[in-house]
């Protein structure tokens, strides 16, 4: 057979050399009776005949014939890329990911998520949902606050969005459930291991719910469904980190947030304010007690204060000062936030006068609700977390191609 | 079976009332002994029998009993959303799209796009190709000239992607074969009714091609694909709008654009002069010859001038001044560019030089093909112009969820 592809690695034992080619569908051993001119990086062709051999990893390697060489480098690399771990520091790995993409290892890191992507779509196309694509270019911030990303638009202004939080919520007033798999700008200028000021989103929002916890039911049966799916097939992958991928419980147990602070500060030691967000200390904590008392890598937060939800949050009608929302929890990382909404217009319109928002710029969005929308909500999921929490990568810059943060724009 | 949804239509027959009620997974007729109190529009909740009957289009209709409103409108719409044909003028249209939506054949044009996505998705994994997300925030315009927006970015400026050129072929050398759906920026200040200023970008980029036909081979195959899929699968759909999905054939013809423009003008006495591209009324007609003649609704035109192409296009070594690259028209509408790259490091500095391109700001791009590059490359395709084609819509923007044109930036 001809294969194409690229020299991931090359030994010698005695006159017989080994060589590992990688092509877009996975490596294979091919073994050389003679010498091999060919370097470790070169793209080559050549031709190979299967001989089984229970030794080779697959199961499978090639007798080699005839390679030939594509392309060729024209420096030597300025690292080594065949080692296993390629111990960078994360400011030279971006600057050099052109090449430190094609270290298996993180090589894998994006052949996990190419599997992350395609159970979502998966998923929520078995569970009825329509694809959207919603504009990144917005007449004004669609979250509020000062973290939006502003555009020269033809003399005027425009802004990035920062999440399609309204056009999904229009959205599901004509296809009552929909996903978005999109771009997400956020212009917060603070550097953390868990932050970037790009990264994808994946939305959805279900019309018709009778309560909440209609929108955590579905958001743990899509990743249940995903989990199970990435274990099978990115089996591989996970096993250059070393590590398994945790089982999503049937039921990812819900605590509210009031409780939870009660938990961290009784079981802990670790007080949080009345008036404060659980910090990434808490969160990582409150992760340890999901898993250690109830057994789950993931741990629903529900009921955050009202004052910190944006305008368009649903308050619990038993206590109108928390919110029908949600955070998850992944291992003490938050990779969704999420909740339902207010659907009925005079209470929207009340909200946005009680937030202090002004209406302008959101009469597009007002309309909808004039016409019959039905109870509904949804989530926003940061994909890139969840690979960073599955691989226990220390940034979440890892886990993006090529992301951005304050100082970075390149590669 | 208790059923929620939105009332589309209603009419009575005597005694008998009938409701179609849409849900997200498809509409349903509902029959009715007795009077219903709820509007067409509202949202409601029902108890239905499931009575077999041939005179229903789906064979399948229901006998309801307990209908809930579960939501209603506070206004009257402002126009008649259940007519077969809006009959609005675009800008209506568009500026109530938060209610056109829900429009029975507005609704229809944005399932078929789901389908599409879907198709695209599916035909690409089964061809090995790995999904990536490339940032749409970069430090210099990917495509020069003068198309882009610009962001203020921390202090400095940055530009919204115009395509993810550069990041894709940057990927091929690490995963072979890529492909991208993502949001695309062009700061085109005109109006057609085949431009928008955003748009999805369906992206494909390939390794280890031996002729650029291997590329337009493979976008051949995977369209196949696709268009039998939705032939299946979207024919409720296309028969609202009575359109055939045209079959792509197994081989789509090629012609060089220097023998299309000969033909353009002997057959149809349309000359186009030497140094330009067709024009639209040339791809009219390119479209027909190739329908009448060749028996195809589509057709790839290819060497294009290598002046007029970006830096990284191949010439064709036969012919220097021609690009290895091509066009797809669809009936008549480019709806797809592509071609093979410069992948050898000389001869991509030299065509820099050449296009007095400057390096700043490429330098990471330029790093890749220091080292062994195969021979690449791909394609974009405007996913919203396939479905403005195939449904024969007369804007573009028809077929954009949310279309942004240098006047619209709302809804």
């Amino acid at each position: 057979m001809l294969l194409k592809g690229r020299i991931q690695n090359m030994r010698k034992l005695g006159a017989v050399s080994f060589t590992t080619i990688q092509d877009y569908s996975g490596s294979v051993q091919v073994v050389w009776d003679s010498e091999v001119t060919a370097k470790t990086g070169d793209a080559v062709s050549l031709n190979g005949t299967v001989k089984e051999d229970v030794r080779a990893k697959s199961g499978v390697e090639l007798q080699g014939s005839e390679m030939k060489v594509v392309a060729s480098s024209v420096e030597e690399y300025p690292f080594d890329i065949t080692k296993n771990d390629l111990n960078m520091n994360l400011s030279t790995l971006l600057d050099h990911r052109t090449l430190t993409l094609r270290n298996k290892k993180v090589h894998a890191i994006f052949k996990l998520y190419d599997l992350f992507l395609r159970g979502y779509e998966t998923a929520m196309r078995a569970e009825g949902f329509t694809e959207i694509k919603s504009p990144k270019l917005l007449s004004a911030a669609s979250e509020g606050g000062a973290n939006f990303f502003k555009v020269e638009y033809f003399g005027k202004s425009a802004y990035l969005a920062q999440s399609p939080q309204l056009y999904k919520q229009i959205s599901v007033g004509a296809f009552e459930r929909v996903f978005e798999i999109g771009s997400t700008f956020r212009a917060e200028p603070h550097f953390t291991t868990r932050h970037v000021n790009e990264y994808i989103s994946l939305d959805g929002e279900m019309g018709f719910i009778e309560h909440f916890t209609d929108i955590t039911a579905m958001l743990n049966k899509v990743l249940r469904n995903i989990f199970a799916q990435m274990k099978q097939e990115g089996a591989q992958y996970l096993e250059l980190f070393g590590v398994e991928l945790p089982e999503v419980p049937e039921k990812i147990p819900h605590i509210k947030l009031a409780e939870m602070k009660k938990i961290l500060k009784e079981k802990y030691n670790h007080e949080i304010p009345d008036d404060t967000d659980i910090d990434t200390e808490g969160e990582k904590l409150a992760g340890r007690y999901a898993k250690e008392e109830l057994g789950s890598d993931f741990l629903f937060v529900t009921h955050y204060p009202m004052k910190y939800r944006p305008f368009y949050t649903k308050p619990d009608p038993e206590s109108p000062e928390e919110a029908l929302g949600f955070d998850l929890l992944f291992n003490g990382l938050e990779i969704v936030s999420g909740g339902q909404r207010i659907h009925i217009y005079e209470d929207l319109m009340a909200a946005l006068k009680q937030k202090n928002v002004s209406t302008e710029g959101l009469e597009f969005y007002l309309e909808t609700f004039k016409f019959a929308m039905p109870p509904h909500g949804g989530w926003g999921l940061g994909s890139e977390r969840v690979i960073q929490k599955i691989l226990g990568l220390e940034s979440i810059k890892e886990a993006v191609l090529f992301p951005r943060d304050v100082k970075r724009l390149n590669p």
